[in-house]
């Protein structure tokens, strides 16, 4: 506690780092790249969790669990994906360790080479497909609807705690269906429970897309997305729903007799998002004083702190305040009550605000006499005084309207980010002055798009799903174009 | 479906192997040693992890997550604990593959060395307390308390499906605490919430037990746990619970200075519970018509198969249950209304039998002209009338006599096993001839435990924590012995 926290203009880098650090969220471990996920940090990640796992279930997914290691042949079956996977990852080659008898201490024993390496799964599809080839010969065992909750790797150069780390958890879905529409619904279906979920447990608005070829997911047809904007003005793709056609099931000849005899390959989608979102929660809305967390995905959501100079004192505030900690907690709430006599209130005050504990009550017994207690909201910082009458049915209506304030709050920022631009030089100034998203046309070629990155570092974060169609010509090329994408520097 | 289960009698191990088949728990993967959980049965795992994360937080722990890579030279910190963990892992030694520039695929980078191998974890002890030697600076840090649920691998030579696995999913459980007696008060905690979990969900009775040096944990000063008994007479370690002294603290130099301001090394535990519990639930209670599930574990607590011969049938059916599946759902039970009109009521019979759902209903248009339907229970396959009025408190009712009836099943199973032997020769006849639990006195000598180990394939499973204290002589060495232990074979 009372760690500095820089300021967002002065170094938004550091703040980001100074954030997860003074609320304890988590920090780098000794094995490079890899984060330790802290008890606070993990708590919010269990919410996360939990809000989507219900969602999974109900739109009709199971949870399963397929292996950690995929053989390194699986890797190439698939042309793009392996493209896109093999370069950075962590390779098994060698299953025992032995004394050195030159006295070197543990070493790899040269004899326990394995024939075929592994690899550490960086996504799971060739894992997976392969045993879908397994499991499908009709219609009949089709749709299968799998998530899985798991680890996986990719050996990132340059790490970030949550936004690029070497390990990650994630969930990933891959579904296998009869037809190449059905497929698409799936792909489309989980776009909208992560935008759902983004939207109302995250507070977090984002733009729903299709990412442009060279963004796409190595081995899928198509790449849907979500898109954050974040308060430094860079966007952060949130989640990705994979439609990929009959990619994989061509990959691992995985093919189903349909309805009327015939045989065809299998269509197929995968989905994921990941301890990333605990970034994007992170920059969506703390700000210099701290974390702020929505109600919604709260560890905490009231940290009441008796002002006591006394165990008498104590013991009186108890009495008088437990029925209200119990209706809170029947109302489903996490409360904490902070009696620790050790620390006074100001140091709790200052910790459950760096920590975005939405709600915080303060109450001494003069407060009792009055029939009240000081409630503090964390994302105004306002303080009121509240009647004890009705307090618990007052503090959810408080959490809701915190959890609505930051929504509106963060909708406001991203809104006011999005501009559009015609013109290249506008562009380029404009991504430089003020970030954000940019509404510009482009001509949809590769070269244009590739352009754009090499002279501004910006890409295309997707061609929105809710586009107008409008007449135009590329800001670069001048080419003619139908609907303006976004383009934003991103992370 | 209508896989056929071998009998128990005929082959034990096929039995269970076919058990996890027919009822679609797991499979083999491609990778050597590493299984899939598939869907039903990882609904099972996810029941058994919600039971005991609830506990664990209960009892003031909170979940994190640790890398899942150690570096070499942490697992040789703790001398014992390298002995026992180093030799059987999963190595990984490079971090990036290629393309193999003479035409042979993708293959290992050699410039992507790595300079220290990276250990996939066996068990997470080296990377916590590396991380807890930089949070831990006085008692006001301690306890730590802190679970994490995760993914281990241990190169296992011959896997077995659940018991025995390549990589396995656990939970593990490691504290820090400022006394030795408070670390061992953790540990028999941490001992009972397992206890409590085996037998009040899985409905299968354990011997709390404290290990002989020889089983104990390599790196533990006292390894406790809980012991089955399956139904071929064969034992099964269920859960440990380490007490750690301060063999970590010391290896990773973990010290904490203490009220009085002396520096002291921190005591510790571990703990933890892994998949093989599946293989645990699936021997105490399944028989030769397929798995039996504990209505606490179940995925699906009731499952209802309309008799109909037509669409019209169907509807009214629906019509008239509507109530009776809202009030057993609002109830908090999961229930399949089974109306695939693709599949005759006989073959659902026999799938819900095979996945060991408890309660099965059937309901026809004449049983619902007379009130009632049928109801089936998968325990003892008795089926009975019930009639619709008051139906869903009598379900949830039954349901708590299966859940009972199960435990009382397998107690009176596992109490039967137990025997007293006083004679070597008679404990290895009857060893072989009748299997199950032998109470014998014990000289307490690592010698005597390896002849038994080597003459007999059995091993002192525990020294009970509520053996009473008697005057005894060792029945392999005549030497005195103060109590008798639990010796058997083991999975």
């Amino acid at each position: 506690m009372a760690e500095k926290i820089t300021k967002r203009e002065t170094d938004y880098s550091q703040w980001y780092l100074d954030i997860i650090k003074a609320a304890d969220l988590a920090e780098h471990s000794d094995v490079k790249g890899c984060m330790i996920i802290k008890p606070y940090g993990f708590a919010i990640w269990e919410k996360m969790k939990d809000a989507l796992d219900k969602r999974f279930k109900e739109t009709g997914h199971s949870n399963a669990y397929f292996p950690l290691f995929i053989p390194k042949s699986y890797l190439s079956k698939e042309a793009s994906h392996v493209e896109g996977f093999a370069k950075e990852c962590a390779v098994v080659t060698h299953y025992r360790l032995k004394v050195d008898e030159n006295g070197g201490g543990i070493v790899v024993d040269p004899k326990a080479k394995l024939e075929e390496e592994l690899i550490v799964r960086p996504t799971s599809e060739t894992i997976i497909w392969s045993s879908y080839k397994k499991w499908i010969q009709s219609y009949r065992d089709l749709p299968i609807l799998i998530n899985q909750w798991a680890n996986v790797v990719r050996w990132e150069m340059r790490t970030r705690l949550f936004l690029r780390t070497t390990e990650l958890l994630w969930q990933e879905g891959h579904t296998a269906h009869a037809t190449k529409q059905e497929a698409i619904e799936e792909t489309e279906k989980m776009l909208d429970v992560y935008a759902e979920f983004a939207e109302e447990f995250m507070a977090m608005p984002v733009v729903k897309g299709i990412k442009s070829e060279n963004e796409r997911f190595a081995g899928a047809d198509e790449t849907y997305c979500i898109e954050a904007m974040m308060q430094d003005g860079k966007a952060l793709q949130a989640g990705t729903s994979h439609f990929l056609g009959q990619n994989f099931a061509k990959a691992f000849e995985v093919k189903f007799t349909d309805k009327a005899g015939k045989l065809d390959y299998v269509w197929a989608t995968s989905w994921g998002v990941s301890t990333r979102l605990m970034g994007a929660l992170i920059m969506t809305h703390s700000d210099d004083l701290g974390l702020v967390v929505p109600p919604k995905l709260a560890p905490i959501h009231v940290a009441v702190v008796p002002i006591f100079n006394n165990e008498e004192q104590l013991t009186q505030i108890k009495d008088k305040l437990s029925n209200l900690l119990a209706d809170l907690r029947s109302k489903g709430l996490t409360v904490k009550f902070d009696d620790d006599d050790q620390k006074r209130p100001g140091w709790k005050f200052a910790e459950y605000e760096v920590k975005g504990v939405p709600v915080r009550i303060a109450v001494g017994l003069r407060d009792l006499e009055n029939n009240q207690v000081e409630v503090a909201r964390r994302d105004t910082q306002e303080k009121k005084s509240y009647s004890l009458d009705g307090l618990a049915d007052n503090i959810v209506a408080l959490l809701d309207d915190i959890q609505k304030n930051l929504f509106e709050k963060a909708l406001k920022m991203r809104n006011d980010s999005i501009k559009k631009v015609d013109s290249y030089d506008e562009f380029k100034k404009r991504l430089e002055s003020e970030g954000g998203f940019f509404a510009a046309h482009w001509d949809g070629t590769k070269e244009t798009e590739e352009q754009i990155k090499t002279d501004t570092k910006a890409t295309i974060r997707c061609i929105p799903l809710d586009a107008v169609e409008e007449e135009g010509t590329c800001m670069v090329t001048g080419k003619p174009s139908k609907r303006r994408v976004l383009i934003a520097k991103a992370y």
